[in-house]
């Protein structure tokens, strides 16, 4: 057994059992030790960000790290955008990157780069493997550090994998939630009870079934508004669920929400801040009138268990059990007539099938789908968290993979979708019951929208630079060029009946949906 | 005048005149002075990885820097491969990444990250603005740093493309090569004079027509033999110029072709090792009995003048002025019968165009035509430097961007093409005269042939990693998603007759060659 096999050996035996992987020839001896250890997935991407995006969409539905297997520093490089995602996310991954020989790093060939440096970007944990004996060891700390919710990076020379491995008699498994202190559900427990009106804002872990049911006895028993954070990593939704407001994304509506709240509990979100700096504007949206305290971390800051916090607070307040927060599930009502953003939300909402993953960057055509959704079948919500584009169709896929009994939807604007469009191959590839729901609006439109904000009309560079008109992007053309089924829908009854084509057979389809 | 026009003006004003850019909230300012300052020429590319293939493949062409234009750290992260390759090939670039405001870094936003630290591991000169009214000069720092050969970060906060700018007086332009030292001219004829059978290896900017004449004759005049670097990152070809023969990519080939020598002398090219390091083999291809010396540094080094260096060598030498390589040109020779790597490479060298620029991704598909394309018509000829997939498509783009009036022709692999494929849609926006042949082996064959290298057989999980297949990608369709016309080629005659009806007309066509 090599170096290679026992990293691999000791990651299944710590529950391992996917690995995204765009390997090149430093990798090899982790591809055929891939064969050996059949119970980890290998799964193909055409492009890094494919294979950081779907580990942190696997990482999110599995809580559950996968691994990256990544190509030297500019394989990394490829990846950093989706790992940023996935920092933000609090999402674990191990990123397994392959490394020179170590003889032959001090010959910089032409690969060679700084991987410590690019991979310290955005990991909690980033070591050099020095031997091949002391691999699956690696391997089990970079499990152990990337379990609560970390992007770990475990870069391995090749050397180390051609080596001799050493067994490790156990491999344990990573721990889950740490629950929060008994202080912080009673410092909670009095803010909310003492400065109101209050708001819990629910963030990360919060956002489970049992974690939403008790914050709405926690809101119940307080009289305090329960609101969800911007970018939700993971939330679940519908099927009666109770179903708080979101903290909108402009900085105006946000500060309009939260205005006049005397207290402001954190539970697995961060204290809101505004996505960019505004001049003369403040940073955070939080009114100066309110007191801020975290009953639970957020993920990307710890590991800590927000739903136990929540029911820990609900009981300490000794909220009833039966006010929980259950709505009746809205019918679902078809749309009709031109399609707009508005008309497409309403349409993804009515036909998404029970169970369903959701994974959104849909960016400014979706901002109509969160409220409608609340009344559609039970689902989970996937968000686009960090901020930087191309999330979308990967994310899907490691979702798919995570959870391959449920129908996933990427729903997905157009301008993002182009980062990493080389998902679609792979829902081709592994048979993906993925459908993408392309927002072909054509356009940066968000940006259009800022640059609106900043007063003048764009000249012909700038509307050049944020249209991606001429030519308009055929996502049929794409997708099928992919291997991915695709149609068009320019009106609302047409989105409708491609969407229930789409849905009517488990596998990958695009439908494309003219804005 | 703001920050970011008196940025964009002092960048017209030493010779910068092109934009490759992908810009997010935080570069709006930037978007807006583009309108302002029209010399320089904005070009959207729909992923960062082009715009830094673009700018890459536009330096090598003008040896004057193109700006990019990126968002924030993912923005960057998404370009670092390309730029890796750009760091190696010695190609002037400047950077413009935008970042948070100063005020609003400290609430640590989503979107926040440590630019620095990724813009170092590419960079030679990285610099965080620290005012408006000092943009200007910053930006004349980075042209001037990045001029000699090298990759320039500015990071430019968005108060700081904001606030009052301040108009330069002057903004010199970067200063062409550097002579080398007369004691290098004068070490290099000993060596070669003292220590035969000698070696003149070429590269970086010795691979000018100049450069390979004066090569020629120091060869002549010495006997010794000249031999091209592996992968030039630009070299003039064809039309009868001298053809050496370059250093294999593979170890016993390229230690094979070095064996004997004496001395190595080298002209812009490093001292070369192999890609990667083997078990028990050196990393170096040069043998022991050979001492190394060098004439001109390789562009990666510095921005030495090699091919005037080789110029003074063989006038210090004495060569005639009149055996300076010529050869005649070779008749075009079409295929026919079935397309293989060999028959393809065989219709490109006869095709190609007068004046062709050849951007050459074409991996283990295309080791047939750099021998074959001696013959051919006089053209430039642009090689993959860095090793970092996802170069050839964004530096065509770049290469027709710098020479409208030349045909570009990008030889890409279909499994590097997969990286970048978006910048097709760059072609078909600004109808670059760009003709892309994909070799469609539909496998990662290169990898194929280094995992038989390793001995066994791959099983299905590393079968499947290093295979294309299952389902096909169909470039006709990818390419015509993206707003470009494509044609299928399955034998030699399709594929001479699909070159032909691309070089016919000015635009961009893509010839998917089935292999």
């Amino acid at each position: 057994m090599n170096g290679a096999e026992s990293l691999l050996r000791a990651a299944a035996a710590a529950g391992v059992e996917a690995c995204f992987a765009n390997p090149g020839t430093t990798e090899l001896p982790l591809v055929q030790a891939l064969d050996r250890v059949p119970t980890i997935r290998a799964v193909l991407g055409l492009f890094e960000g494919v294979c950081t995006g779907a580990a942190d969409g696997y990482g999110r539905m599995t809580r559950r790290p996968a691994l990256t297997l990544l190509h030297l520093g500019p394989g990394l490089a490829n990846g950093l955008a989706n790992l940023h995602n996935a920092r933000r996310a609090g999402t674990p991954i191990v990123n397994l990157v392959g490394e020179q020989a170590t003889s032959h790093l001090p010959f910089d060939a032409p690969l060679t780069s700084d991987i410590q440096a690019l991979a310290a970007s955005v990991s909690s944990w980033v070591r050099t493997a020095a031997s091949s004996e002391a691999l699956s060891a690696d391997g089990v700390n970079a499990i152990t550090a990337a379990a609560a919710g970390r992007v770990a990076t475990l870069i391995v020379p090749s050397d180390c994998q051609r080596g001799p491995g050493r067994a490790l008699i156990t491999a344990p498994c990573p721990p889950p939630a740490e629950p929060v202190a008994d202080e912080a559900v009673e410092k909670a427990a009095s803010m909310l009870t003492s400065r109101g009106p209050a708001v819990l804002l629910l963030g990360g872990r919060a956002l489970t079934e049992a974690g939403l049911r008790a914050a709405a006895r926690v809101g119940a028993a307080t009289g305090s508004r329960v609101i969800v954070e911007t970018f939700p990593a993971r939330m679940e939704r519908g099927g009666g669920l109770p179903s708080p407001q979101r903290l909108p994304y402009y900085m105006e509506q946000a500060r309009a929400m939260l205005s006049g709240a005397g207290a402001i509990v954190l539970v697995g979100a961060r204290k809101p801040v505004t996505f960019f700096g505004h001049p003369g504007q403040p940073g955070s949206t939080v009114p100066e009138t309110a007191a801020v305290s975290v009953l639970a971390a957020a993920s990307q800051d710890g590991a800590e268990d927000a739903a136990g916090a929540l029911e820990r607070l609900a009981n300490r307040l000794r909220a009833p059990a039966d006010i929980d927060g259950s709505v009746a599930p809205a019918p679902p009502v078809f749309p009709s007539g031109s399609l707009t953003p508005e008309t497409l939300a309403a349409g993804i909402a009515a036909c998404q099938p029970e169970g369903a993953i959701v994974a959104d960057e849909s960016v400014s055509s979706g901002f109509a789908y969160f409220p409608l959704a609340a009344g559609s079948a039970r689902h989970t919500y996937l968000c686009h968290v960090g901020g930087a584009l191309g999330q979308g169709l990967p994310m899907a896929t490691g979702a798919a993979i995570a959870c391959p009994d449920r129908p996933v939807i990427a729903f997905q604007a157009d301008g993002s979708g182009m980062y990493t469009l080389q998902a679609l191959w792979t829902h081709a590839r592994e048979g993906l019951d993925v459908t993408t729901v392309i927002c072909a609006n054509r356009s940066y439109q968000i940006l259009q929208f800022e640059l609106a904000g900043l007063g003048g009309r764009p000249g012909s560079a700038a509307a050049g630079l944020l249209d991606l008109g001429r030519p308009n992007l055929d996502w049929v053309s794409l997708a099928n060029g992919m291997g991915v089924p695709a149609r068009r829908a320019v009106t609302a009854d047409e989105l409708v009946d491609a969407l229930e084509w789409a849905f009517a057979d488990p596998g990958p389809h695009v439908v494309e949906a003219i804005l």
